[in-house]
């Protein structure tokens, strides 16, 4: 199979949007539970899960349930927090759902409307409420040159990762914890994942806007199928010299990468098409390919779908 | 007053998204009626227009109405077309309309689903039906140097014009007619605005997107206010010399355009933040600093919400 660009938007942004499509979108939540904080939806919760926090032996009495609405209780981001940590603890101990044996023992933050926290808890168990996450993506580049074209530096992932083993990834790219911002995690990620100083990139990296979609995971994320994971990727972009003269090689350090690649953008279309890139970064890709001229109305009849649904108005409060 | 870079996005994207605020959105529309083509719909009729459809006399026999819904009677692209200029033009005539005033005798495209026309009509009269219209805007500017920073090209409007007199623009910017494609218009309208040879831009532009809103029309807009206007604009940029070396310097050449200003970036956020913008350019400019770095989450909390309002996914068919 090869997928079209529009195809490879359906593979990372795969939830039905209300605005456009608002009999797919009821139908698709018809049995779902809205998360809610006061009255706002900060996330969705599949049947799958709304049967273990049914579960009052397994769940605790931390929750709020109506039939169609769950809640956490707490009157302070502390509670909520200790609440929900609570909650994920007894499931993991109780591995009552798989995905949590990627347990990762990092904090994400939920948020309330204008921009307040509204609690933290482990990244790993975040799809199974479906809340909004957030992470920083780099496209580092060799720009064009009279006598070569612009390339991409492309990572591929390790073969023995637990998710998406042996894809292609954006050049250096990382989840967003508790209290680290869009650009101090992508310089954190950076020295990581491809051993490029911070100084180095905080000279020269360029904030290039976000992407956003409302990802629905497959086999292939790890732990159950179907679960739901809205994000907001903060995307940068580092134009960076040729690795024969002065420019910096990515180099793999923590065992995360397999091996960087400089590939130009026909070989990088041609890898998206395959379907070799994992779902989000190949978004990236795309928009990257947007904003620097080489997809355009001319060339890509779908772009208005792709673009707009690469920048997705989710309906969560945000950060 | 002074404006926020999200309230600038508020003049521009002032009509409810039915994903993110579905209560406001239905109570906006509440009275009016849907403007669909099959069952899709393909603009919004606000109760002012309805009720010259409704009177027959004066509009015809060309609607079939419904309580909620308009739509065109015509089999073919071309009937329905037939049947949408003896409609405007009859309004035109009895000065039904103080919008078609501004006639252009310019034809705009409507669109079906799979990207077919659906009927071609004037443009002035596209805000009646609330229908999706296209332009191209195009961002002149000077990158940055060792010794200089960023400018952009920036127009100010003739005080003679009937729309957004002696506000500023894009430095070259047009609607899009029946039959054009987004860079031939913005090569058209480089040479009629800003006498920019079409050989020249033809070479130094570069595709950047689109940003898409849902705008509803003030006073200052002319005509009826009111009126609804979803768009899409396709973004180009274009990097000059400067001008005391060999660069381009944009000349008014058609009486639309007052003067070419090269202003600095915190020189254009300054007058965007006075409101001196036509409300769309302002958003052109806004899409401008987040993909050149300008705006980021570091320095602009509301970037989420500003940046997914500006690539609107609309709710119609598209080309």
């Amino acid at each position: 199979m090869r997928y079209s660009n529009l195809e490879l938007v359906d593979r990372v942004d795969a939830f039905p949007n209300a605005a456009t499509h608002p009999i797919a979108f009821a139908e698709r939540t018809a049995d779902y539970a809205r998360f809610t904080y006061l009255s706002h939806t900060i996330g969705y919760i599949i049947p799958l899960v709304r049967a273990a926090l049914d579960d009052r032996a397994l769940s605790g009495d931390w929750w709020e349930l109506t039939p169609n609405t769950v809640s956490l209780k707490g009157d302070t981001v502390e509670e909520r927090t200790a609440n929900m940590a609570e909650t994920t603890k007894r499931w993991r101990e109780a591995k009552r759902f798989d995905i949590l044996s990627g347990w990762r023992n990092e904090q994400y933050t939920v948020y309330a409307p204008q921009g307040k926290p509204c609690f933290h808890m482990e990244r790993s168990a975040t799809p199974l409420f479906g809340v909004l996450t957030y992470g920083s993506h780099m496209t580092v580049y060799v720009p064009a040159s009279p006598t070569r074209p612009l390339r991409i530096w492309v990572p591929r992932r390790a073969a023995g990762k637990s998710t998406y083993p042996s894809m292609l990834d954006n050049t250096v790219a990382g989840g967003m914890g508790d209290g680290a911002t869009p650009l101090a995690t992508i310089i954190k990620e950076a020295g990581e994942e491809a051993s490029l100083p911070a100084a180095y990139v905080a000279e020269n990296v360029r904030a290039a806007g976000f992407v956003s979609y409302f990802y629905v995971r497959g086999a292939e994320a790890g732990g159950e199928a179907g679960l739901l994971q809205p994000e907001i990727e903060y995307v940068y972009d580092m134009a960076v010299g040729e690795p024969d003269a002065e420019g910096p090689v990515p180099v793999p350090c923590d065992g995360e990468v397999a091996e960087h690649m400089l590939l130009t953008v026909p070989e990088v279309r041609e890898q998206l098409a395959l379907g070799n890139f994992k779902p989000n970064c190949a978004a990236v890709m795309l928009d990257f390919f947007v904003r620097h001229g080489f997809l355009d109305a001319e060339n890509e009849p779908d772009i208005v779908e792709i673009y707009t649904r690469l920048h997705r108005r989710l309906e969560f409060p945000t950060r």
